[in-house]
């Protein structure tokens, strides 16, 4: 493997899990008040847009990091929608 | 301009600029607690191998789309190190 393609997919990872200590945060501590559901709706948009991209081109590597994203992301988001909905049992500020 | 790339210049502006949202929201609020620094942290370093990923394969749209990503996370960083730093007039929960 060449240096470009472990950057690559170092980078990849990266970006992918990016997410996940802020929904653990979310869930541990319950507290999502600070977090805007803005930043995670176009995120949801562009990584899905990168779904669709990877589709176009065949490309496996875009398709699979960003589906993963858009689940993660997802949770994201359906944690602040929850939670404002008060579905979560969710401490206020 | 093909299908594909429509959407990946779309894909990459939706990417780069999510964290937009968030950036305006903890400088209105000043409030901040409830978002981890870890996902920026990891994010910055994700969208940095994107942009040595860029330069080593020549990719000129990777290395803008990510360097300006890398400028807006670091922003984000930069705020929730200052604010649990007290150095900005950040409101507490």
């Amino acid at each position: 493997m060449d240096l470009d393609q472990t950057i690559g997919i170092l980078a990849s990872i990266f970006t992918t899990v990016a997410v996940l200590p802020q929904i653990i945060k979310a869930i541990k501590t319950g507290m999502v008040n600070d977090v805007g559901p803005w930043m995670y709706i176009i995120l949801c948009i562009g990584v899905a847009l990168w779904v669709v991209y990877g589709i176009l081109k065949q490309d496996w590597p875009i398709i699979i990091c960003n589906a993963i994203s858009l689940v993660f992301n997802g949770i994201m988001l359906y944690i602040l929608i929850a939670s404002r909905q008060k579905e979560l049992p969710v401490k206020s500020n």
